[in-house]
């Protein structure tokens, strides 16, 4: 899962990782650490919104034999923007911007293949949520051609606070569910777009569903009751480029 | 990767499977196997072009432990059809059928999500090559989410013998290649139509380009230089679905 990313281990050491604004995948931190040191390291994680997994010792140790004081983080080779940065991005592009809000979307390869349609059908930004959304690694590197160094992702706490800056410059939120009456050729994909993506197993969340300005699907002509998330993406996503006149 | 597969062991069995009409995947054989009965069960099996993978016997008995003597084969869970049946199916519905060709994609993933997605845009059948082709195992029934019970696959020798089929039925072939002058906006879907899609790593072989109608590409607007090959064939085949009035 985690493979081909940079490890940093030791209390001291991930801090000064947090300081130098390397990006962080996720820290793992022994299950009851105990310490001053381990306790502020935990609030500064919760207050950059930076994921922990605790974890039995026995996990640490097969990162790393040396001395990592039960704490070990795994570091992006990329680094996500952050919720200023995306404002900075749809401020010059208001017109015409593709935005692209990944919903808690957890397989890397289905990860990969994303931003890999992204970056070829022209998506200005792609949105991620801190928790719960997979990593960039080396596989993610990988299955996306290379395409992680070429598109800007932006990691926020919640995806909400993207469609709530999104909805500021009136862009107008799609999100992609089968619940959805119309069809991705019903609707009018014109000047700049938030496309929404939910998670391979649960679909968009009801909370999110909710915050679209309208909901559109796929047609299904079989018995299957659903693409597969990378497949249905790519196809939302070149619809647009269609629409858009290429 | 063959893993979830039914086996079967040993000449006699192997022998009476191939009778019993059984849609074997793979036999492997234990390099340098010799005797009578092993050289006509080869025999057996090439002129059914099934593949035969020539292994050491260390490979045969991580598959089992018994008396395998010397062959293995693993068992489809579906039934392919053969090139006569694809002529009955495409004679049937010679006015609209979109039949897509793979030629010799490889990975299991990227095959399960083409047939999910081959099932979701009502493709009439699929053809794949006995040789060079991603198996029909636990992952791609997985990746499927169950489509390759439900989209019939037909397995062919050589995929120009299909699309030698489908000419003889004035259907036209496309071929999805980046050196395309088209894109797929730009050209007419009308009628039935034959789309094949290359493998991961070389796209299509040059003897079939020859053999297509028409090359379409996808348009890319970033600087990668494709898409992953199910996105490509989602984009493709709905792009088929929307000119065709859905």
């Amino acid at each position: 899962m985690e493979k081909e990313q940079t490890l940093i281990y030791g209390i001291r050491s991930v801090k000064e990782a947090i300081e130098s604004e390397k990006s962080l995948n996720r820290v793992y931190i022994q299950r009851g650490l105990k310490g001053a040191s381990a306790f502020d390291l935990i609030k500064t994680l919760n207050r950059k919104d930076i994921e922990i997994s605790y974890v039995p010792i026995e996990k640490l140790n097969r990162f790393t034999l040396k001395n990592h004081q039960g704490v070990v983080a795994t570091i992006s080779p990329i680094k996500f923007l952050n919720i200023d940065d995306l404002s900075e991005i749809v401020e010059k592009k208001k017109e015409s911007a593709v935005i692209l809000i990944l919903d808690q979307l957890s397989d890397v390869r289905n990860f990969g293949a994303i931003v890999r349609t992204a970056e070829c059908s022209g998506v200005e930004c792609i949105v991620i949520q801190s928790s719960g959304s997979a990593p960039v690694n080396g596989d993610t590197i990988k299955t996306s051609s290379g395409a992680v160094f070429n598109v800007p992702i932006c990691k926020v706490s919640h995806i909400k606070d993207a469609i709530f800056l999104l909805k500021q410059f009136d862009i107008k939120i799609f999100g992609a569910s089968e619940k959805a009456d119309k069809n991705i050729y019903q609707v009018k994909f014109k000047g700049a777009q938030g496309i929404i993506m939910g998670s391979e197993d649960k679909g968009l969340s009801s909370s999110v569903i909710n915050l679209c300005d309208e909901l559109i699907k796929i047609p299904l002509l079989g018995k299957i009751e659903s693409l597969n998330v990378s497949v249905a993406c790519g196809t939302i996503l070149y619809e647009i480029v269609r629409q858009k006149g290429y």
